[in-house]
């Protein structure tokens, strides 16, 4: 008899960003006219670069030809995108990768979500809090994180790392066992950064202990202040301890054209194992491959044109961010983040929770958030607002907020 | 400490088609004038369709500008490609699906590698032997198969259903323990099919035991007989019993464009758990959905001159196979499948092992294949050609192999 993955049945409620988008719709029907404005989910609102769609046009026309046309892919991705990926994003901050280390995949949500096939069943994993819900959600579905709580929002098996305020948002090492680290800076939610000299720490720690750090750099295209590591193998030894996964959903807008990779060098061999390989084999049979437009699409990404076209996007949402968060500072919220990262992270006003201010900004407002809680325990009394929608409604939210409060 | 997970060290060797890409490689590199025709990956060689490249121009555009550009798409997909396929793929055999019940993926590979995620751990699977190896594979990986054994190149945990010419590749009803059975027709690598009163049987066993089918329908364009089922749910009751994979790989040639779905009826209720559910958690928690420009790619398949122009890509594979088989038949070949599927299986000549003609047709013909016996060991003594080529390849590889063998 077929017997399902219990292992569901213990998950606490669906996924945060389904639960937000459901409410917001339960709203938007009972208020047909309210005039919403939406910085919740991370998703950006500019159009693709003027190179991603001369790329793209050029890729479907290849596509249509039976002299260029593309059928499956290589296995880790085509190498015109690899070698792209090394010599833009690495080899300018000093890293020297092969090509055979680049992963192309459909984008880091899917990365960071399928990365545990490649854990054993009882590795203990360790999670900033507040983090991205996909690490703690996907290690639950392979049972690797014991039984969860409601009083305290905590599962038992998992080593939670508080971010707050008071440590300006990077954890303390761990104290408690943890095999897998999940690391993400600039950080989702927080919009906090590590300083190099704060990652190698995590590096040499990781290294003591054997352990293994998955870093998530899907927002690296923000950081604006020198000595902030773009890539955590601008650290020591991270080759022997580190997977990065990046994407093009926030540097290049590609958040419905689905591109990422992930970084899993040939000298991280743990248990004795080479994770490479075990990451080899896992995509070859159970992944086929990103799209050869949407490749070609990332390649030019690369190009100088491309690059020039990107930076002034991330700009753009940069400036949002800069309004967001100097507009709300003023208005005597208590803000982080948005110097380096596309995410404003707020103290609630009052006591209020992180769902009651979401509901309370929703119904009072018509402004769409997300709150601190559903990250984890710890952002709990926290609110995340986005930079990536436009200008004139990043000004409008904000106005909408200061007079609220006022 | 971190440990890896185990199960990969115990998977016999590498996917089968990373291995038989390597091997064609090295000989290819070490006989840079031998002409290759490859009829071994089912890879399509024929450009995409006319309205299908027009349609992903189209949504380029959309693309990129700000007034049409499109962000993250719905978790299931886009309701218009659903939609779309609802009405094209399944009201015409009859089956009623509502739209939540279809799920838009990256392709077929994912969806079946990716399936297993919803089950127990100690689920038994039961296949077809010889089978597409990535069911069995990543079954393994997950620790679901037991130990393999290298002498009889089978998994101690896994319910092998032998398919030889003895019954015509639709095998008995398991006598042994089977949660989860997979099935595909019409068949890769065989190119058997199954009518509807033998699959009808599948179905009530699934029913009467609690097993859950997982039914493999890529090829299904490729059906010409009558009485043939297009799709699982034309069965009494397989709404309760079964999940039906589909893919646009082979009839809209989509290897490199990646589109697929798979259908999870919400009648679907095993072990108490709605399996509609199970698997839109996984899929909102670990993939972000296909591209945008891909699901109207996917939409535009539908369409009246979409569904003419991949006909007509249908009927010249459909062509290839018939000359193939005829051929191989008129030059003594034992020959099998290539009426209803674009898959040509034949007993090897003499008492050649698999491999032993995968070699020998790569050393003497340069004609690569794909041993039998890689789909499992009752693959040994069989062979796979595809009928993906061009007319001229298959009529070349045939003239090359008849005079082989005379």
């Amino acid at each position: 008899m077929f017997k399902a993955n219990e292992n569901y049945a213990k998950l606490p409620g669906s996924y945060l960003f389904s639960t937000i988008g459901k409410k917001v719709k339960e709203y938007s029907n009972a208020h047909p006219d309210a005039k919403l404005i939406r910085l919740g989910i991370g998703d950006v609102t500019l159009p693709l670069a003027p190179s991603v769609i001369a790329a793209m046009h050029s890729a479907v026309d290849e596509m249509g030809k039976a002299e260029t046309f593309r059928g499956y892919a290589p296995d880790l991705g085509y190498e015109f995108l690899r070698k792209a990926i090394i010599d833009g994003d690495y080899k300018a901050w000093g890293v020297d990768l092969d090509i055979d280390e680049i992963f192309i995949s459909d984008g880091a949500k899917s990365d960071s979500g399928n990365i545990g096939d490649i854990f054993a069943a009882d590795n203990r994993i360790a999670v900033c809090d507040p983090v991205y819900p996909v690490y703690v959600d996907s290690n639950a579905m392979s049972g690797r994180t014991g039984n969860y709580d409601k009083a305290s929002e905590k599962w038992s098996n998992v080593t939670y790392m508080p971010c707050t305020a008071e440590n300006s948002f990077v954890p303390e090492l761990p104290k408690e066992r943890a095999d897998v680290i999940y690391l993400c800076y600039p950080n989702n939610p927080t919009g906090a950064v590590a300083t190099k000299e704060q990652l190698q720490k995590w590096v040499d720690f990781a290294l003591a202990n054997g352990s293994l750090i998955i870093f998530d750099a899907a927002y690296e295209a923000y950081i604006t202040e020198k000595d902030i590591p773009h890539s955590i193998y601008e650290c020591d030894g991270a080759k022997k301890c580190a997977i990065e996964i990046r994407s093009f959903s926030k540097n290049a807008g590609f958040t419905g054209t689905r591109l990422g990779f992930t970084v899993v060098p040939k000298a991280l061999v743990l248990d004795g194992v080479s994770l490479n390989s075990l990451w080899a084999r896992r995509s070859g049979t159970k992944f086929n491959g990103a799209p050869y437009i949407i490749q070609r699409a990332g390649e030019a990404v690369y190009s100088e044109a491309g690059r020039r076209e990107t930076r002034e996007m991330v700009a753009y949402y940069m400036n949002n961010a800069k309004v967001i968060r100097e507009g709300l500072k003023d208005a005597g919220f208590d803000v982080y983040g948005g110097v380096n990262a596309p995410y404003i992270w707020l103290k609630t006003p009052g006591n209020m929770t992180s769902w009651e201010f979401f509901d309370y900004l929703l119904e009072t407002v018509n402004v769409v958030g997300t709150p601190g809680s559903g990250f984890g325990p710890s952002g709990e009394g926290y609110f995340r607002l986005t930079a990536f929608g436009s200008l004139e409604n990043s000004l409008e939210a904000l106005e909408r907020i200061k007079n609220m409060k006022g």
